[in-house]
């Protein structure tokens, strides 16, 4: 990017990162207004390149913690978003150079973006998973050695808590019930690291790759083309090679309770067709499996998005309700998230699935269409 | 005191602190045996009076937080107690001149000896109750007008945390929760304060009331005395003034529940005659209640003690058990806890108690023998 982001690549960003969010990461549209609030105030929004800053320069990522069906019931004010900043600064006794996004998604690309106007920071194009996971633990950084704590978690209330822990899985489990506590959404800084170790461990481009999806989306609306196809020539080029469409239905059940801090449950879809057909996704907070007539389409880390059938807009977990036309779309998570140790920290078994971790494009073969029954073949 | 602390000091202490733990402040046991190993190990405990501190020397409390019942089945180490008062040194950028107790309690008491052992500190001969209590916004100190946080928490297995709460029932809550994620149990130093400060709000030699009301209840024994008069003569001229009998009897029904991180229920004791005389109390960590007959003897924020009733030994809530002989054994609360303010914070409505407070002497007037039924009045 290199210039100061317009209104119109904020709005671009955010729908492209729910798209990247696979059904987590926070409302778009919450997102967004936080950030355009910003610039509407007449504060800018720099984005710069992993290789724009010196090697020891702090870098301190920025999210939101908590379930998405609580940001959508009490929209969170952002103003513990620089209070977890200040507090994290104050306990390593030294100043950020640049934010960055620890996830992508509607809400969690938006939040570096808005600490980057609150404290006159930069933003680093490019974040942890390149996608959406609902745990701390669950980064590159993480699988690639980078301690996440010390860590400072804020409430929009006053409160703030620096957490130490042993590990990153320690540190998930002590950030969440102190998330919990604070109504079930906070705002974190976490993973401190220099310049150096964001180039080494971090998913590059995140935030550029989600401006063009969310304007590859745009333009299709405006040219009435097909959203899905408009979305896969776009991603060809990039890590995320391979998408495809997974199924296209309607929505016939929701299951989805806000526990332990999470969105989780499960959407049912039926086929247009009504023939019986049905795909079942499993989330917590983020898409985790697509099964169709109990068969594994789709699996983490690759990437499980429900969208608007119509316009190919995102829709969040905590957004999916009865009778929505969805379309399911799946991407090829990078190289970088299906190493043996990245599939150990966010694979299947991380999420207790059973099922192995098959690339998606290795679960799809290129399209043939199968013989209906009493059909020739 | 002024001398260091000898092994008989310590179980005096222990003993002593478990009584005025009124049911609650952690098994005595366990506190004494951390610190009788540091005195073995050659480590000395020094005890000075609140007057021996320079005015702005900095005091960290320590204790350590959670329900009783998981102290005495996953037994505390010791090591998160100085990582605690570490941690929130470092936060503070000021190293601290004394620790002290913030409650009196079997462990509670024992755990600013011991970390005055491991890092070579001073103990405040003082509290912040007199008595214990289960939350740390009950706390004289918050009363009077300090913030319990900044404040530090630590597990055994080198996890730490910073609270810096809006308010010390926030504090509360945080902490609580990070406690019952660090297994149930945890280490604190909280209220950090200036030694002005503990002088102008601490209930002034409770180490000392406790260690010679643990020496009263060793020469009771030791002399076939009586426990219950022995106490009350070495009360009657301390600010604990008033202490007498509530009932004596045997345990037939104990619910005890872990939840919250508390150890929540209730005792019932039926006395020794059997004709249908029963005491209920109901604690959470400590007794709140004693009610006889559903009248209130005593009530929070003054003592109900349970001890053995033939060697006057305290039980603790966590050890209440079917069958036990029992003496309910009640003390008035010193005067600064009796205050309007005080009674906001800890009296009977801040445990969702129904009845208003009445001090327990105007509660039970000098004994009179009650006619029994058929009797001559």
């Amino acid at each position: 990017m290199g210039d100061d982001l317009t209104l119109e690549d904020v709005r671009d960003l955010a729908e492209g990162a729910a798209l990247l969010g696979t059904g987590g990461g926070g409302d778009p549209y919450i997102g967004r207004m936080l950030v355009e609030r910003q610039l509407r105030a007449g504060r800018r929004i720099h984005v710069i390149g992993v290789d724009e800053l010196p090697d020891d320069a702090l870098v301190l990522p920025s999210a939101m913690m908590g379930a998405p069906t609580v940001f959508v019931e009490k929209l969170p004010s952002g103003d513990g978003n620089l209070a977890a900043l200040r507090a994290l600064e104050r306990h390593l006794g030294r100043s950020a150079a640049a934010t960055m996004p620890i996830e992508c998604g509607g809400l969690n690309s938006m939040m570096p973006l808005l600490l980057a106007a609150q404290a006159d920071l930069p933003v680093v194009d490019a974040d942890g998973m390149g996608r959406a996971f609902p745990e701390l633990q669950m980064e590159t950084f993480a699988v690639y050695g980078v301690p996440g704590s010390p860590m400072s978690i804020a409430s929009d209330h006053g409160d703030v808590g620096i957490v130490e822990a042993v590990d990153n899985r320690r540190m998930e489990h002590l950030a969440r019930a102190l998330t919990i506590q604070m109504g079930g959404a906070a705002y974190i800084c976490d993973y401190p690291m220099d310049a150096a170790t964001v180039r080494r461990t971090a998913i590059p481009g995140t935030l550029t790759l989600a401006r063009r999806l969310g304007a590859t989306l745009r333009r299709a609306r405006q040219e009435h083309a097909d959203p899905f196809a408009a979305l896969s020539a776009t991603l060809a080029d990039t890590i995320y090679t391979h998408s495809r469409v997974l199924f296209a239905g309607k929505v016939i059940d929701v299951d989805r309770r806000t526990v332990d801090g999470f969105a989780r449950g499960r959407v049912t879809l039926a086929d247009a067709a009504d023939d019986g057909d049905t795909l079942e996704i499993v989330f917590q907070n983020e898409h985790l499996v697509a099964r169709r007539g109990g068969r594994v389409l789709a699996i983490v880390p690759d990437l499980i998005c429900t969208l608007n059938s119509e316009t190919g807009t995102p829709v969040t977990t905590e957004a999916l309700s009865y009778g929505q036309r969805l379309t399911v779309f799946a991407i090829s998570t990078p190289p970088i998230m299906r190493t043996p140790e990245a599939l150990e920290v966010f694979g299947p078994a991380a999420f207790g699935l059973h099922e192995p971790y098959t690339p998606v494009e290795d679960l799809n073969q290129p399209a043939r269409r199968r013989p209906r029954q009493g059909q020739m073949a």
